[in-house]
């Protein structure tokens, strides 16, 4: 099937017309710059939530009660679940999958996992393809779930117009992943499993940790703290509502469409390295390459000059 | 003082010239590329022998007593005891600082610490630099230590002609860290703390797990496996012997020229893409990729023709 004939039908809502989609983004097919163009003119209408936290505090609960919520309200939703340390794809986080089965056969929601072990460029370059299917496939919300481990965490949070970051209380991890970086990403906070005890001494912790007691500014966004037991869907109207007032703030202070544009700007900036990287790696086994190594070696050349006629010589090629 | 001066001092063996240019280099101060420039005639004749192992294996005790080897043929020896990990620069390992200190007043022994956490482009990019350095200061054989921690491990004996990998016995971890991939690199194995129970164990593991009992090519180098006491100096001379054979190997095959090949063309890749990186990392906040963040945005381009763009604007940029 041709690539417009695949968008055509995703654009229709066709299950199968993404799914192929997305795995001809994701594996990087001879296809991709073809999907990614026809793409494009139908891209720009999601609004993006992240959501992260460590193992355990219930992301895949909570995704789940947010695409019930968001459904009832007549929302098409889009969940992509991405476990960056899994070698497996499309088939991984089956667990969350069943999880997630009751939204199975629901026509407005689709759910894809994703890996991104192996992937060039990772996490950070293979979700926004994804995302950018399930934009054009009509999603207007998509709620991109991750195992939370260090870096993936802040690199989803990239991704997102909007992060949200999962705690629990009990989990003596909870505060101290927040520690490690967390508290810079959030834009929203879930306490889950609220029914626990320590839920309020947790809420406390962090409220204290994000200095939520300080003055702001009259138009800072003051990240707030939601309590949930989202097993039982409760606190989750509140945490859409928390999603829509951030959203609303965003456009109201164009920082949307700033946090939009960096982002486009760091996908464009990937992209282009991958691209020249590959080009460099072309040209192993060049005499281009072998010519400037011999200058090195030879001490007629150091390494830097080298290098810029390595860039000089990129630049020659493209005008080949 | 100038730079010309500096690495004409370093050239006379001076020790403060040679750590003034090595924090030069290190911390790729502006006068880097000048550095680099006024070192290159004078590189290319030290024979880099780099070392691998778990810690606890003994690296720097089997390190100071090679180095006590060499001193004893006449040869002018560098140390680069590199530490992945470390935070620290320049006052990193210490302890194995002290260690070595019964080489401190030796004019013909230099040794330096690096730290490369944090470095752009970490270890492949600073330790080239740092060899060169030494290299051009008449190091005859230098010594490049590193911290086994899987990548860098790989990414040392990348930088290195001989590439010796020890291991101890009664350390769960040595094979174990052995398959993990540095059965693939060593050129030579030890066997250090031979004196103990499991020594005759680990090298015959280590030789059936290299397949030495197989039929080899001809030319091929079969990595010989040496039992060693660095502490008591023990085997030390056939650890030297056998680093000459391969060199000789390497020489009497065309390897070396190959492998210092590879190696010049990798830095000055390294360095080319670091360039690139840093000249689009220039551009944010500048008209050219903002205005393609926004074409990605409104859906008028899709990121990979905007990429297409970007490199194409790094091109213009050169020849401004």
């Amino acid at each position: 099937m041709d690539v417009s004939t695949l968008v055509a039908q995703a654009r229709e809502g066709r299950p199968r017309a993404v799914a192929r989609l997305i795995s001809l983004v994701e594996g990087a097919s001879p296809q991709l710059r073809e999907v990614m163009s026809t793409l494009a003119p139908h891209t720009g209408n999601a609004y993006v939530v992240g959501l992260t936290g460590s193992p355990g505090v219930g992301k895949s609960t909570t995704t789940s009660a947010l695409v019930t919520a968001y459904r009832k309200r007549g929302k098409r939703v889009g969940v992509l679940a991405v476990d960056p340390s899994s070698p497996f794809s499309g088939g991984a986080l089956l667990g969350d999958r069943v999880r997630m089965s009751e939204h199975a056969s629901d026509p407005g929601v689709y759910i894809r996992s994703m890996a991104t072990r192996g992937h060039l460029g990772g996490l950070a370059w293979a979700a926004p393809q994804a995302i950018r299917v399930l934009d054009a496939a009509g999603c207007e919300v998509i709620l991109v779930e991750t195992v939370g481990v260090g870096q993936s965490e802040v690199e989803i949070a990239a991704q997102a117009d909007t992060s949200v970051v999962l705690l629990a209380p009990g989990m003596g991890d909870g505060i101290q992943a927040a520690k490690a970086g967390i508290l810079e990403i959030g834009d929203v906070y879930v306490v889950n499993k609220a029914d626990r005890d320590g839920a309020d001494a947790t809420a406390r912790e962090l409220n204290h940790m994000l200095g939520l007691g300080e003055s702001r500014g009259p138009g800072d966004w003051r990240p707030p703290i939601v309590k949930t037991v989202a097993a039982r869907a409760e606190g989750v109207d509140e945490v859409v509502e928390a999603l829509e007032k951030h959203h609303a703030w965003m456009e109201e202070h164009d920082v949307l469409t700033a946090r939009r544009r960096r982002r486009a700007a760091q996908e464009v900036e990937n992209i282009a390295l991958t691209a020249l990287r590959a080009r460099i790696g072309d040209l192993h086994g060049d005499r281009r390459l072998d010519a400037l190594a011999d200058g090195v070696l030879g001490g007629t050349l150091d390494p830097y000059t080298a290098a810029d006629e390595l860039v000089a010589g990129l630049t020659a090629q493209d005008e080949a």
